[in-house]
């Protein structure tokens, strides 16, 4: 049995962190630690939970995991989880942390987008867990840095396709389009219900977050700096993310090179569906699974592709895969405890 | 292993099911059924279970799941429902029916309501598989009529007010509000989305066909005749049902006398969640679980008893309800793949 | 020309009345007023109203206001409204007051529910304006109380059933649903998307504060004292609002005496649409217009009446109901600015 | 006065214009036509209208209408439309047809998209609706195709920009969202509730129709072949559509030129709005208006212009723009009865 403990279980993440190892067979939550509820039933915060899990949420506090928990997963904002991280390790405690801080190769990048890092040895340290990409290095890592749920969906179709040099590094475009739980649980005018129902747009458009972590890992890929242009943008829904990306085929390329590429790099890999000819993802395809969908267009007089890929933000955006990043870590079948489809409809 | 077979699987009903026999650990799906879908794989249907199920829709055929099906689900429209069960019977296949087949205790009611009953022993013989009322019935069972979604959302916090005499049987009001999947998958304009987003409204105001199965068991609890005035309404949300049931309560009952019999009848029931007082259920509570929550305020003055409870229209009120009949039947644990939380948020 | 000012246009009440007078053919938008946004564009706070309306948001002050403005609309929260009525009638502005402060009669009510009252006397002078009901008193006021959303929704079927003695006083039951425009802007977890979204219950069961004001009216009509059953839900659609009313008919009333009574009251009422035999309101119906649509169901054996109402709570249940009044106090066409379909799906 | 007929009225295009015509000040609506509710008043398809319309649908008669009509609004399938056109006009109707029939400059076009066109001379003869485009033209048409919605909020952005040799004509992408709305009335799977709601993908990848009415107007434009990569998305929202354009600034070009030109074009167009820099168009900015809202991007470094419309599909992408080719033809004021913002929220 995996010892697990969840730090900052009050958020969405930590909510689908705690059923995700409620129902794991192979793993215990031993400890939910949240500062705003601490002292609270983790039922009162979440009452679907009710029956299922009686856990009371405590103070954050490193020594009082020792020796109870292997691993803890950091559902906590970015300059929070690089103070914590260094305290479990120090208590042999592995970390999966599902925020930026451990995310980047490159400390440079990292400050510039978000802040001055105050664990940068760690930051060298760290695995970037995506798990169909880094399954070796993840296995031997002591930390991780959980992949955000928009790189998730464009980095898994598009590093096969610029490792295998099919489609040209330059032009490359995503608009992707998230559920509203992407924008986590604290208050805001934008995630007001009569604010975002019945509305859609872009937001933060030539200036995400996602942009660098994403440019970064598709650089390593290409072999050659690449810069996509990337427009989020948010749907009235609660959960689901589409990313359609546009690339340009290299010459000589065609259809039946672009889906056997990815079938050479995915055909056993469970979480990821490769769909037929004009067969296109949808979030009600994916929700409530840690599946990512991808289907794909080739115009054949213009050589522009069109590849759409579909994930849960919740899960395989975050929660599944850092379950999945676990079950690796510990050497155990990487489905265990994610191998159903929850939401029925 | 508890062999089985969906019959009828292409509705959303039938998806469910799907869905949790696929997940149980001790049970296995044989055959899955469809008249419109014969021949097509089970995914073509629902992408999402693209992966998790392999299974092809053929047509449905009681000799041929002779001896490799222990139990059938039938999830048909009423009239379909009985025509097969017969057949399934003969061939020592135990039925849970989800129509309205055979759900009454009275030949003459049903075909009121329905038509001509062509099955009318079976009728007699059969079981009404309101889980936690009728357990020791379900156990020896051959045939189950699974009850309504409405009428448990109803009968599982009357049957013990009405049973203990804590309310008055005369005046009962149950203004009960159902998700959109309740009307199943069939096209009609009252499922269109433009039709049903941001819309809500009462629908058969007077006449739907649960009053008579909710009166029916009410007036055995009550041992008088008892004729609820009922009022469906139809919600702009995919899953979920909530009754606001309005009763009278009898001179000298309180407050403590309610709380005591709900706990005396359903503390040790898993599926049934007694709410604190101030606490009332909401349709994100319930939502994927095979839970019914209930929570109610007495109004001192007035003895008006407001009692409000929550079920998943498509699990507690169909296909969950199902799975915990066929747990009892077969004796199993009856916590057995219906034990978590689905849908996260 | 009716000069008007609209003092607190920044909440969702206050951009409907900016809506509805900047399309009155017989009144101006003078000044909208803003604490929070003062010195910004209204278009700034609302996109939409880009290139259709120019003012800008300015600090309250009643007398800037003195000789450009003849009625002021109140958007306010309870007590501010009360401190800056009396400021504006001491300049000779009328006023339409959308809080809960001046719609009592009785001000120890008032105060049970709310706070000390700073301007009782202001209290008696007011009348509360349910349109249909209190015309006359109206059109000589200096000063309304604009009646709630829910109180709107009951008290225009139910007046006249109790004025006519066709139901008991005694046994009402209204089991209300409102959209979540009815929250207002102000952030909230119970109004955050994640939270509403898929959801539906109850809330305030048995301490809604619109109770009090529904029963002083209530009682009024029906000569005694009156205390209804009232419990609202939260429906996740954005505008609308949707009561279930049940009422024992008094002996020997039939199905024809209810309609009679309804048309008699109703009949030449632009606003109030009295539906035909079998057909019943829904949010969709009246969302974007000022009306209340009214349908009813007589259980023939038990006497139990089923009235259903419905209107928009942004209009009849708010702005719309207020410019309504502002149309019966100036004399003019009751029907002017009002008179059309907003929101066509 | 201007005399109408709506033919086709049952649809959601035939609903927005009985209410943009019944609440016109210059035009009068004369008769509603349609096949399947012929008979039937108008209040009956859509209750939302009681008390504001009280026409009754009559079946199509081109002699009927001669003499009391001026102008008929074709909201009718394609095919339909070519085969009504010449009777309205042979009466000395003029006709603005909502169908693709009469949008096409080139009938072999037409013909590959959709069938052979039995009224090719109509064809010739048509101008397309495009308001800010062509007005010269459409003021002197007897017969208008009026523009889809996608290509409407496709071109209204892109045309100038061609024109005026800004961006490239090659490598244009359009990433577009459109509500449910725009699939109309008739009941198919994808637009059922359950399958929609909280659902989110692409759909006709490479295939809508819509793409050759876009690329032959933009040809136009750039004075060469243009081809577009256009993948529209379903949003499960009623109403809106946005289009998210990629497209490429030829060498040398700045922000301030884009600005500079989209302000030339569009600055006294009331139905256009250009959104300052760092602002960009939402559904919920335009619903209810005959809007399009504009807002762009430029990336320094890799010369790609992001473009970001929003229109309401109903209105500025069908009915509004329908009723201001109207106004145009009959030389009144553009915005008469276009010129509020309806939907509040």
């Amino acid at each position: 049995m995996i010892k697990t403990a969840i730090i900052g279980a009050s958020g969405y993440t930590g909510l689908e962190l705690v059923k995700l190892i409620s129902n794991h067979p192979k793993a215990s939550l031993e400890a939910v630690t949240s500062n705003s509820y601490q002292g609270k039933s983790f039922t009162d915060i979440y009452p679907s939970m009710r029956g299922f899990e009686s856990l009371v949420c405590t103070p954050f506090d490193a020594k009082t995991l020792s020796g109870n928990v292997d691993v803890a997963f950091l559902a906590l904002p970015h300059k929070v989880s690089m103070a914590f991280a260094p305290q479990l390790l120090d208590q042999g405690i592995k970390v999966i942390d599902l925020s930026a801080d451990f995310r980047f190769e490159d400390l440079k990048t990292y400050e510039a987008v978000y802040q001055p890092h105050t664990a940068p040895e760690l930051l060298e340290e760290s695995v970037y867990g995506l798990c169909e990409i880094s399954r070796e290095k993840i296995r031997k890592a002591r930390i991780i840095g959980n992949p955000g749920c928009y790189p998730t969906s464009i980095l898994l179709p598009m590093v096969p396709l610029l490792k295998e040099k099919l489609i040209s590094p330059q032009g490359l475009v995503s608009d992707s389009k998230s559920g509203v739980s992407g924008a986590g649980r604290a208050l805001s005018l934008t995630t007001h219900f009569c604010e975002v129902n019945e509305s859609f747009g872009p937001y933060k458009v030539g200036n995400h977050r996602h942009t660098p972590e994403i440019n970064e890992v598709l650089s390593i890929a290409a072999e050659q700096a690449v810069s996509l242009t990337f427009v989020p943008h948010l749907v009235p829904v609660t959960r689901g993310m589409v990313s359609t990306i546009y690339a340009q085929i290299r010459k000589g390329v065609d259809e039946k090179q672009i889906r056997d590429a990815f079938h050479r790099w995915y055909e056993n890999e469970p979480f990821i569906r490769i769909l037929p000819g004009g067969k296109y993802p949808n979030m009600s395809h994916i929700k409530g699974t840690n599946c990512c969908d991808i289907g794909f267009h080739l115009e054949p007089d213009s050589g522009r592709l069109i590849v759409v890929s579909a994930i849960d933000n919740l899960l395989k955006g975050a929660a599944g895969q850092a379950v999945q990043n676990m079950n690796i870590m510990f050497s155990i079948d990487e489905k265990t405890g994610l191998d159903w489809v929850q939401t029925p409809l």
